[in-house]
């Protein structure tokens, strides 16, 4: 029975496999990646941004990355929606439409043919004039690239699940000084929360928010009692693939419940996983230290991952790269 | 009595404008500033960081803001020190030791010839290998620049003081999400503090901690009461300027408490005044549309202001920049 319900693993990891194999015979100046930036088309290696760029300067900017999987982009429209929202309350005006945005990461994916592929693009406030401090004044930039599909846990491990922690040293930055509904690049707590996990032997942190509640990592979370699964509602990304797994879930006919999260309900789950873009569904098996219900990939886990990655072939979700 | 009380402003100004004026005249490709990127000198606008520097994709470094007056480095190792235990900090390992940074600041501003410079270096945590996601694989980075001395208060409006918020919209990150002693370029909180300040008419925003207390904005916060000074202990950046100022008060026989500053105590302070390296001792003399005490810049700011600037031509705190 174990067999069986590996085959869907096993299947996605030889059909990536399979296509990183064949991309790996790509030459080429977009072989390795290729970037959008001063509006122009150049290779991933030499793409730069301006030193004065707000978004260098004072990391204000928004981004956003969809993905490419086996050729289909997948929920692109939702990606560059909450781009639009987020753009909205930061007060940048994208200086390129939302059609031509689109456009021109179709053309970035077809200059790579990769076949997988992390998509990211990134709306800065720009460059003030010289001399001027005015964030108002700034001319808004934008940047966008494509590369190789990143994995924030390596898909081979995703059949026995990966090891969190919860951080005891760092907390996640509270809407009130950062709104994270805007996707956003100030990782110091992420990345605070990641070298605690490496110190700690593990892979994620997962970072609550100083009043008893768990938000996020760069990926939303997900625990399920009883087939009841919840996610923070409150403190975090509204994530694309945590939309995702809460429409399967609620297909399966199980009770979904975005709200506050207590730290110590993760202790006490059936079941853990994270989302995210770069990555889709991470079984979580180990959490500090200790096995997570049973330790094993878990059945509610199970079937949203296996149905999610079905997903990235449904028309009404994605559509072909057109790759000539 | 006003007028003789005016006349270090007077002085300031113009031998600052004298001084900009005579830049002005200068030709030639660093003249309106200098860069060291990727470890050469380049004109400053055609400077430029890796689209894959981490210290853009995650705003992943921190920096420091040295400057020049009169042709002098104002407390240039006090900064430096900063700047390492920044790096130390973040576990970011400088790809230049302290007085190779220190030689090349003191180049680029010979480059420029500035008499009067901002002076900015940026250690990232630069690119991990291609397709690698772990921080602890990449190679740090360094960034420098020089451009004319940045007023975050315009100093023509020094002498009647400037006008401040404190933001109600905003708090600012708490340290147990980012460390604000680790000087960083996570601006999200105080840029949305400019927006709310702009919006009311006010020039800075002061960040509440959420807590009740007063933090800081890109700039540290000082009020008087009865002679006494106090200025934020916690959640805020060890500044080199509010070290400065502290030392002058202690000189002067005042009281300085760097402690819980509550935001009640704002407003009944005789005096607020705010300090930086991009701009100096800065008097807040407008809070919430309201008088700071008088409405008119104090004799405490007003003493320390005076001291502050005679300070820059001390040799234990300054020395000559060489612009042959």
């Amino acid at each position: 029975m174990e067999r069986e319900a590996l085959d869907p693993f096993s299947s996605l990891l030889d059909g990536f496999e399979t296509r990183t194999a064949a991309h790996a015979q790509q030459t080429g100046p977009y072989a390795d990646g290729a970037a959008f930036v001063r509006g122009e088309f150049v290779p991933a290696a030499e793409a730069s941004v301006p030193l004065f760029d707000l978004g260098f300067l004072r990391s204000d900017l928004t981004y956003d990355v969809p993905a490419v999987w086996n050729g289909r982009f997948f929920r692109l429209d939702d990606h560059l929606a909450r781009l639009e929202r987020s753009c909205a309350k930061l007060r940048i005006t994208p200086p390129m439409s939302t059609p031509r945005i689109r456009e021109t990461l179709i053309e970035l994916v077809r200059l790579t043919q990769l076949r997988d592929a992390y998509v990211d693009v990134i709306v800065t406030r720009g460059a003030t004039p010289r001399g001027q401090r005015d964030v108002r004044l700034a001319t808004p930039a934008i940047y966008a690239f494509v590369v190789p599909y990143i994995w924030i846990l390596p898909l081979t491990v995703h059949e026995v699940g990966g090891s969190a922690i919860v951080t005891r040293e760092v907390r996640r930055t509270p809407p009130g000084a950062m709104d994270p509904t805007i996707k956003n690049l100030q990782w110091g707590d992420l990345n605070r929360g990641f070298f605690e996990a490496f110190d700690r032997g593990a892979n994620l942190p997962l970072l609550p928010d100083g009043d008893g509640n768990i938000t996020e990592g760069c990926y939303n979370i997900f625990t399920v009692h009883d087939h009841v699964l919840r996610t923070p509602g409150r403190g975090v990304l509204e994530g694309v693939t945590r939309l995702t797994a809460k429409q399967i879930a609620r297909s399966e006919g199980w009770e979904v419940r975005t709200e506050d999260v207590r730290v110590s309900s993760l202790y006490d789950a059936d079941e853990i996983f994270l989302s995210s873009t770069a990555g889709g569904i991470m079984p979580i098996t180990t959490l500090d230290d200790q096995p997570v219900g049973g330790g094993q990939v878990g059945p509610v886990t199970r079937r949203i991952w296996e149905r999610y990655w079905a997903l990235h072939a449904d028309p009404d979700l994605s559509f072909a790269v057109d790759y000539a």
